[in-house]
């Protein structure tokens, strides 16, 4: 994969939460590894986060950047390259970069400021990774054309199952297979609950509180119990894996919260297993799209996902049924996603 | 992918058994779907198998040769383009080609004569996808850098585990992860025995003689039962995917010759299965690599395999543990893979 020459890669991250610190974290501590084996010299040249900037085109000193987050403080505050008057959208147009990545947190009403953000990289000739869905559930096709039209890569691997590449497998390694069913248990906040509340017998409740404690689920765990988080994931895979363009009004949704103690009991004494499961099956043209519990038989490879555990089934034409799954114990293999995905597009000789 | 022009890829296939003439059939049942959405118009101008060749520079008629493969014939037969005379290494060495697929038995003495046939396509610019393992665990290292010295792709996804993409997963998607252990059950002869051993309890001769009769294992089945098989795909794990270039011999193999009913009903007793697994375990530099029958906990994600399933592990750093496996009832998904591998080529560009 390597030429035997280091390529250098400005880069610009727009959120230092929990994926974007990790990401800096990978860049830090794979560093070497990145040059040696993969030629890639990655540069942190600007940085975003809610309360501002830090931006040098020398590249910004990534240990005292996360050090400034650890210590819960904004990028903005550091002595020499910080700016709390800049805006990740003003950085992005202001600043040379090569890649932009985008790890903000995901506003699902209109997308903003990661859409201005994402879409002033592209016309820029920045490629773009993004760990951020809602760009994509709101505008994928707008989106996919300006980077093509722009000549650069848009990826987004990071969006759907965390370091586990759904995308990357429906999308590249079953190009040339019709994908007749894809089932998924895309959200992790949501499996942990049902798994919890199955295995070790805790309420709704309780399960909810264990995840929060354990970093995974939101203070507010509306989009995930409701089911949305998983419709938006699902809506990413219908435009990217199976060529189908929808929206969420196309999903029918169902969350977990009318799933009780006594549901779970009940398939568990017939031997089967309660999870969120998001499914597209193939009709006509299309596919019907929706998120809701199901009870799996126990030899269904989704029955076995553990707490902390995402999957994805495709069942195919030629392939046969093809299953992954991936424990993610914290958001470390999400930010390794969007590192892949940067691999990829360099590795892809970047070209859109 | 696709650039609007379709793309005329003159292909070369040595071998016609079990996964060369379902080949030949996604050719021809994909061919709409491969022009139209990928651009490639796969255009078979040569085939071999042991009795002779068919060779035609402006394209074979694929259903008479798919005919000819039915009703028992050689493809030499074709009254228009067969010759009797011909061999594969002389048709890969005078015949005009973009791509040569190896699809002939694997011969683990000298990897001849696919061997010569795949340095001859590579050594005159072909690139070359094969689903035979024998010259990749022969000559690994020399193969690989004689498609780089020509500018030219060595794929052989179709190798180690079918259709699931195993190799994909861990040179593509894991590239910028340490992977510290690797688990993988490689074998679908020795998994379907020893499932249905376990499961439907069969003696191991009746298990055997249902995997025959359902084509799941040769007439000859020491090389899977003995583990030879196995360690074969894991040698090419090694190789390819953790970059530690091994042979056989550096493979502590056991097969499944030992493993009784006894064995499995009492696993069994303890909630466990045994699986013949096939390990690579970081070690310093390097790995250590095994493969034996192991007993695994029933939330392994191995232990669930049912008989037509294969499967692999990749417990990494920065990526948390990803498994994936497949369900594969014929050998249509192992010819799908030499057709993934032949997709990528072309989506990559081509570039070595």
């Amino acid at each position: 994969m390597t030429t035997g020459q280091t390529q250098r890669v400005r880069v610009l991250l727009i959120g230092a939460g929990n994926v974007g610190r990790r990401f800096l974290g990978l860049v830090d501590s794979k560093g070497p590894a990145l040059r040696e084996r993969l030629g890639l010299d990655l540069v942190l040249v600007g940085i975003a986060d809610s309360s501002g900037v830090a931006v040098n085109p020398e590249g910004l000193p990534i240990q005292e950047i996360a050090n400034l987050k650890s210590a819960g403080q904004s990028v903005a505050e550091h002595p020499r390259w910080g700016d709390r008057r800049g805006s990740a959208l003003e950085m992005v147009r202001s600043q040379s970069a090569d890649l932009l990545l985008e790890a903000s947190p995901a506003n699902m009403e209109d997308g903003q400021p990661a859409m201005a953000c994402i879409e002033a990289a592209l016309s820029s000739g920045m490629h773009v990774v993004t760990a951020n869905k809602a760009p994509l559930v709101l505008a994928f096709p707008r989106l996919v054309e300006l980077a093509r039209a722009n000549g650069v890569q848009l990826r987004y691997d990071a969006t759907v199952t965390g370091g586990l590449p759904a995308v990357n497998l429906g999308q590249r390694d079953l190009a040339a297979a019709k994908i007749e069913r894809l089932e998924g248990v895309l959200n992790l906040t949501t499996n942990y609950i049902l798994t919890r509340m199955a295995q070790d017998g805790l309420s709704y409740e309780q399960a909810l509180a264990d995840a929060q404690d354990a970093g995974h689920a939101e203070t507010n765990p509306t989009l995930d119990v409701e089911g949305w988080d998983a419709a938006n994931k699902l809506v990413i895979l219908a435009h990217s894996v199976l060529g189908f363009p929808v929206g969420l009004d196309d999903v029918d949704v169902t969350g977990i919260l009318g799933v009780s103690d006594e549901t779970l009991r009940a398939a568990a004494a017939e031997g089967k297993r309660v999870k969120l499961v998001a499914t597209a099956e193939a009709d006509g043209e299309g596919y019907r799209l929706s998120v809701r519990p199901k009870r799996l038989a126990a030899e269904h490879p989704l029955a076995q996902l553990g707490p902390k555990q995402m999957g994805i089934v495709y069942h195919t034409d030629i392939s046969g049924s093809i299953s992954a799954a991936i424990v993610e114990e914290t958001p470390v293999p999400t930010a390794f996603a969007m590192l892949r995905d940067v691999v990829e597009i360099y590795a892809s000789g970047g070209r859109a």
